[in-house]
């Protein structure tokens, strides 16, 4: 495994760890609902987010167990976003991480719910003291992730991305549709880790500018996975995005320039972080990852 | 339209107004998903929330602007709990506050989506500034909507009420599956008044023992209501725990004794309140209303 992967893996534990505790099944009938939320969050993530934000947080000396919750609350956000978007009246996924989606194990409706759940524990985990010794850090996390996760976030960008089944996009509006649909929480993962670190507004603009770029660059590598990926490394569906008709940096672009247009996001993410020397490495490293990854 | 059907009626209107402005329609393809927010929190609400939050901020003379906004946060949460219990695969309801339910008058895909950014956008709601020049207020009705509406609360209470679907629950079991589906925000609504007007912890507890009786007292009506309501006044279905086979209190005590439970349960209830004199009138009020109302 390579040291890049191993800071992922790393960072998919120590979350989990944190959510196993969190999410431990009480007696009761709502112990299915704690099961359900435990399959998808328990499940064997990619860790990008978490890492970011731990990675993040450390070049500021954050403390890390902070970091951690942060990071947590923000999986228990992709997570539910996996979970109601494999849907079968969203993108009808039945496979997710490599085994069947929540909605297959369980069923739609313990789906929806678990979905939900996450939502409000992921604000539960940032309002809590346990996450940060000062108010206003805590505050500036909740607000920062209640914008990322919204109507103007990550739901927006998939409301957007609904539509655009039926209504093909250029390039523009694909790019905004990203930044909505996935950038925001990504863009979020960089900057929780610089606002628990209590980073200056010149680094946080700095670190934005990087979560920018490999967050475009991440999706765009998305797409072309979507193409030529492997559904047994994926551990999900490949081909839909095509099947569906949708607009994609590869149905816009081709491989090959989708391909390049990630190349040059990721250079030019590189270049936000000279301000933070060595210390960014593992930021630089997950620039070369997210155009590099085969699932 | 008697005093409290005004009072009620007037929380609604404030909330809807400031609601409106919170969700105007932006252009692009995400608009359709403000529409559907729109078409559910804007519909025409009891404004029993927005009304025990509001009620409540004015026994402490909390500014009123402030509590309306807690208010409209709390109803994008119960708005949200009703678009996705509607869903078909939950309560499969296609009617709601006396038109479609949203997942008819638009689609399912979009309302899960709506409920989604309901969510996200209740806690930015709460976090943002506007609402509470305090952090540590503002940071409070975080951790209080997180709680209220999530695994240990609200949701976890909706899959409870599922599992008992095919699960007989005792008077016991059935007392809490309520406390956490309805009396938690009921709860919430209540505090978060107290919490925005500063209150000590003593009428903090007055007042949770207050909102705990009139919530379940509230939720016995609904039971009763379910029975003997109106479909037409309801604005719902009716007769569908029955029809479901569903535990209720009055399956399990019969109309009567369900009855003096509710009213044993608002007595109860006002004697909380005590200590807060003549400004406690209107939540007087809503203990007589949760018993009367037909709707």
């Amino acid at each position: 495994m390579s040291g890049f992967h191993k800071l992922l893996q790393d960072a998919a534990g120590q979350v989990n760890t944190a959510l196993d505790t969190l999410l431990a099944v009480p007696d009761g009938h709502e112990g299915r609902l704690y099961e359900a939320m435990r399959y998808t969050v328990l499940a064997d993530g990619k860790g990008f987010r978490p890492f970011l934000c731990l990675a993040t947080a450390k070049i500021f000396d954050a403390p890390e167990p902070a970091a951690i919750r942060v990071a947590s609350a923000i999986e228990c956000i992709h997570c539910y976003s996996l979970i109601h978007d494999d849907l079968p009246c969203m993108d009808d996924d039945d496979m997710r991480r490599g085994k069947p989606a929540l909605h297959k194990a369980f069923d739609e409706a313990t789906a929806i719910l678990a979905g939900d759940a996450l939502i409000s524990l992921a604000f539960e985990i940032l309002a809590d003291e346990a996450t940060h010794k000062t108010v206003t850090t805590r505050l500036d996390l909740v607000a920062g992730l209640a914008r990322a996760s919204g109507m103007q976030g990550m739901v927006g960008g998939q409301m957007i991305d609904m539509m655009a089944a039926r209504d093909t996009l250029d390039a523009g509006g694909l790019t905004r549709l990203q930044k909505m649909k996935t950038g925001a929480l990504i863009s979020f993962a960089v900057d929780a880790g610089a606002i628990l670190g209590g980073a200056e507004a010149s680094e946080r603009n700095a670190l934005s500018g990087f979560a920018h770029d490999i967050g475009l660059a991440y999706q765009i590598a998305d797409d072309v996975l979507d193409i030529e990926g492997d559904a047994d490394i994926l551990g999900k569906s490949v081909g839909k995005d095509d099947a569906q008709d949708k607009s994609t940096f590869v149905s816009l672009l081709g491989v090959e320039r989708a391909r390049e247009q990630a190349l040059q996001l990721s250079h030019q993410a590189v270049s936000y972080l000279d301000a933070f020397g060595e210390r960014a490495e593992p930021l630089r490293e997950a620039a070369a990852f997210v155009i590099q990854r085969r699932s």
